[in-house]
């Protein structure tokens, strides 16, 4: 059990910018069931409030607890695996995973003292794609063609649900996670490979985002290692000129 | 889809006694997301109400479709798989379903023409042992042992988000390969970008063969496709200086 704990304790749930306050206590309760306990809001809407107390019904010490930060940056700036949910049907399939895949990934890298988190956005439009270009993997709950609109409680409970169950199950031959770059880190690679295109005047900047975007996913699917990263650094130095 | 869709049609989510307008509504709206559509309420406190309009966010039909009856044996008496949801540790373990398999059962018999039913108890107490004597099976979901309080609209998420995915197996996705370059397309872009690293002196020549191989590595994991491939090979035009 210990182990477990100390497992799930490295997983964290992150709320970018909820709306609804009874929403963020549903989350708290969704989470202690599946004894998650490590919630991070991003600029919530209101908190502490009474709404969130009433709906987290006995997981007051998971609400109590939540970090409140002003950036997504720093609610995931020291994780190695970011998971952010995604309802779009996104071009790059490559880079979503179910929830159940998604668990398993997590509570592996977690099971290794990595720090993990699965990010929600906020109520009415989900990640904005920013946000998700900060995300190592996309996750797409699987619903009804007819009928999307899965609440945002119902999103995480299903997550902490596989998460929990991921828990239970004996873990074959885990990956070392070690060797995974933060998010920061990640960032700082990005920031460093715009530099250089600018400096050369790769593309018309009306074309800019658009590029980073696509050498964003193309690298993200390839999910460098720290070495790798370090190389690709050295190879961004080049292009420099 | 439209076997899948008469598979769902023969799986019913039956509440008894549902004390909170509220939880019916987000219960549909937990169907609707899963492609459920069959609900019954037994004995419902307060039905229809604007509460439960209002949480099925747009799951009105399901709701307004809802078949209130009086008993329990209404319900379920032209079912001939019925799972009752179960918080307690019974003494009949071999009775006892996790929601996987639950689902799996259930997605197998609706499949074949059986009526299948989930049933679930009132908010406070759960269902009573005489209804649970009524079930085939009993489905526990597995919690917390430190907190295990599941609302009964998250209960009814997992549990159809469990038939969902399993309804979905069986049916892999087709994967769309004509976007991907030749082999020989591949090996042209490694010479390109070898001859672009040997023009700037990257490595010393016994460091040449691993590098290319880490390269190597980090590309194939990403696969580019076609349009990716003729960007980074600008990336490679970029680096010769």
């Amino acid at each position: 059990m210990t182990k477990i704990d100390s497992t799930l304790d490295n997983i964290r749930i992150v709320l970018s910018e909820p709306w609804h306050p009874g929403n963020i206590g549903a989350v708290a309760r969704a989470m202690a069931t599946m004894a998650l306990s490590q919630l991070y809001l991003v600029r919530p809407k209101e908190f502490p409030s009474f709404e969130a107390e009433r709906r987290a019904a006995g997981a007051v010490e998971t609400l109590n607890n939540a970090i409140v930060v002003e950036t997504l940056e720093e609610a995931v700036g020291d994780c190695t695996l970011i998971i952010g949910g995604s309802a779009r049907t996104r071009t790059r399939p490559h880079l979503v995973l179910g929830p159940r895949e998604a668990a398993t990934k997590a509570v592996e890298e977690a099971g290794q003292g990595a720090h993990v988190a699965l990010v929600f956005g906020t109520e009415r439009t989900g990640l904005l794609n920013q946000e998700l270009d900060q995300c190592t993997y996309h996750l797409r709950i699987p619903t009804s063609d007819d009928f999307s609109s899965l609440n945002l409680a119902s999103c995480v409970q299903i997550v902490c649900y596989e998460i929990f169950m991921a828990s239970l199950t004996d873990r074959p031959e885990p990956e070392d996670s070690s060797c995974y770059p933060s998010g920061s880190d990640v960032e700082y690679f990005y920031k460093h490979l715009q530099e250089a295109l600018d400096h050369r005047g790769f593309v018309p900047k009306e074309m800019r985002e658009p590029t980073m975007q696509k050498l964003r996913r193309l690298f993200g699917r390839a999910r460098p290692e720290v070495g790798e990263l370090k190389l690709l650094h050295s190879l961004v130095r080049l292009m420099k000129g």
